[in-house]
């Protein structure tokens, strides 16, 4: 998606991936090659001018090799910040945006202490190399300790780990934003989230029923944040909602799914204003069109053909390979107005019989 | 810009072009081979689902090779239609549209019988061929013929010359549609064009002042056209409005430089419908967003900043090497009404330093 976006752009992209099927061949030369390997890497560096991501977890290694020989952004640091649960809820608390309770876990007393320390239900979390609620186990009780450390307690060695108090939270938002080399900085609407086993399922923009005071406090964060940072490029801020409260959840640091809607529903796209951002061009409008939903595939494609025939409603089908849990395309529905979109987005989700996918939306919008 | 349509919808392209630079290889896998190369030709064909041409001057006879092994949409009778001048004019009296007086010219004494009778001004054009304003000569009186001759004389043989009454229309529109392989029909908004020494320089759409009689009228023909040719997929059909009249000038059988405006300006684009059509997958709506404006950038790219610098301005550097007259770019700006379009533009013509290329849309706006 952000090879689509740099095109009309005139910008070229060049990928380097491990695998020879990544999806982003599809659309831009591909160099095939570890990420670690470091004559490859200076091959690479040699014919592009800027370097980015659009998966948090390059190592950061890479990111810092790279950065020694051209131009990368966000730099490695706020990048290295970001894929560790610990550094970002540190840096999280230290700008004033709060979050869960937590406790680093690097051993099984660790473990047991935080617990005790922190109550549960709480959830117990690789702190790097995580996504789409991979490398994370919930207890219910103190009792699920046992079960907690079979599951991750390998995994403490190598990438660490985090317990985290389980927030009842109210709802989940993002923010998503831009800060360009220049320091400026923008913001779509805030997006509300709604999570199935830990994978976003359904995004809804603007996030419906949103306070003026919640958006402004949730944008302050993600700027002080980015500033601090001094990060470049596109992040995403996720938050819970608990009353009047906002507790900070994680950074992604690159283009994020809860951002997906804004290649339809904004006038700028997150890849563009991304692509845009990392080369020093001006940041583009992140004014909407109106209402958008996203709902994700995940596992595989279902029939386009209810969306393809829905008013303003838009495909994308990754071509990657049917997996269960993986992420393999999205559909966006635009609409002038949350009354519209509702209609619409029932109207689809019966068509392609996924009512349950769509009913927080609906409900929400109804 | 369709295999930048085609990736979302999972659709992979694979082009086929004489020239290793085509800028389509920027985003897709490129075949460099002569399209009469028919052992090229053939492997090509055995690895696509559907063939379809971006330049209507791809030869007929390479598409109905083409027809023998695989899908071909527009079928190749369609394409050699609309590649000569002759046969689309003739095509479209037929079909109840009127078009200049025109006479077919195979040589000088030719030249001089139509010149008679159809009188001057006049323009003498190849009936195959022709683009951008290519291969046309004007004759402003019938003292002309000789240059006329001069410069057009040769072509005669290889690709037929038409001599064509000089209109003194009062505006040019085009219809951009598309039919489905199930013969589904639909228009984008009529779309008001202005040409600069023969080469499209400025679109505006949804045309202003356009009545509902004319729009009706002109999308009527276009259908007309269409069903009779068996077409599937975008078209394009431009139109001289003299008074209450239209008169047909020609038809491009494929995306059409007038139909840009709809990638941010309408639901669906044309490069989108045009993938959705070949494919037969159902039509996407060809609803607007609101007022749009496009400019060509021709010889050379302007700076993008005064573009990416205004609210829903987008941009297109095609990356093609700057050569006098070529198209190598556009800008299309949007507004949700027609004032605002107006306002943007006139300010972004402005900065641009493109003040004449905004004038006549910034004249009709206000
Ligand atoms: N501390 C928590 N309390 C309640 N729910 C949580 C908590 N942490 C994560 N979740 C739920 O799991 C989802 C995924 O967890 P997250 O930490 O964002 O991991 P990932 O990096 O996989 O996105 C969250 O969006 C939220 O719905
Ligand atoms: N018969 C005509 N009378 C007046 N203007 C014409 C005529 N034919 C062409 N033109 C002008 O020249 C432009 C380009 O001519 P056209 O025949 O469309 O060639 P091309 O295939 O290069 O687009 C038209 O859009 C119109 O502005
Ligand atoms: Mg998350
Ligand atoms: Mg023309």
């Amino acid at each position: 998606m952000l090879s689509l976006a740099a095109a009309p752009l005139g910008v070229r992209t060049l990928v380097v991936d491990g695998s020879a099927d990544a999806c982003a061949g599809q659309v831009s030369e591909l160099v095939v090659a570890d990420w670690n390997d470091d004559e490859a890497l200076e091959a690479f560096a040699a014919r592009v001018d800027v370097v980015t991501f659009d998966f948090e977890n390059v190592p950061a290694a890479t990111a810092e090799r790279l950065a020694g020989l051209t131009n990368v952004f966000p730099n490695p640091g706020a990048l290295s910040v970001a894929q560790d649960r610990l550094a970002e809820k540190t840096l999280f608390r230290a700008s004033g945006l709060n979050t869960p309770d937590f406790e680093p876990v690097d051993n099984r007393d660790d473990l047991v202490r935080a617990v005790a320390r922190i109550g549960a239900p709480a959830i117990l979390k690789t702190r790097r190399l995580g996504y789409d609620g991979k490398g994370q186990f919930r207890l219910k009780t103190a009792d699920d300790i046992d079960a907690a450390w079979a599951a991750l307690g390998e995994a403490a060695a190598s990438v660490g780990l985090i317990l985290e108090a389980f927030v009842p939270f109210d709802r989940e938002l993002s923010v998503v934003a831009v800060r360009g080399r220049d320091g400026a900085f923008r913001t779509w609407p805030l997006t509300r989230n709604w999570h199935v086993d830990g994978v976003l399922s359904l995004s809804l923009a603007p996030a419906p029923g949103t306070s003026d005071a919640l958006e402004q406090a949730a944008i302050s964060h993600a700027r002080t944040i980015a500033e601090t940072l001094d990060y470049v490029g596109v992040f995403a801020l996720e938050l819970f909602v608990c009353g009047a409260e906002l507790l900070g959840n994680e950074m992604a640091p690159r283009v994020h799914n809860s951002g997906h809607w804004t290649i339809e529903g904004a006038h700028t796209s997150q890849f563009e204003n991304h692509v845009r951002a990392v080369l020093g061009l001006p940041l583009g409008d992140t004014g909407v069109r109106g209402a958008s939903a996203m709902l994700n595939w995940i596992g595989d494609m279902p029939d386009p053909t209810p969306v393809l025939m829905v008013a303003d409603g838009h495909w994308h089908d990754y071509g990657k390979e049917a997996r269960p849990g993986r992420k393999v395309g999205h559909a966006t529905l635009c609409a002038p107005d949350a009354g519209s979109l509702r209609t619409k987005l029932a109207a689809a989700g019966a068509a392609l019989g996924r009512d349950e996918q769509v009913a927080p939306a609906v409900d929400l919008l109804g």
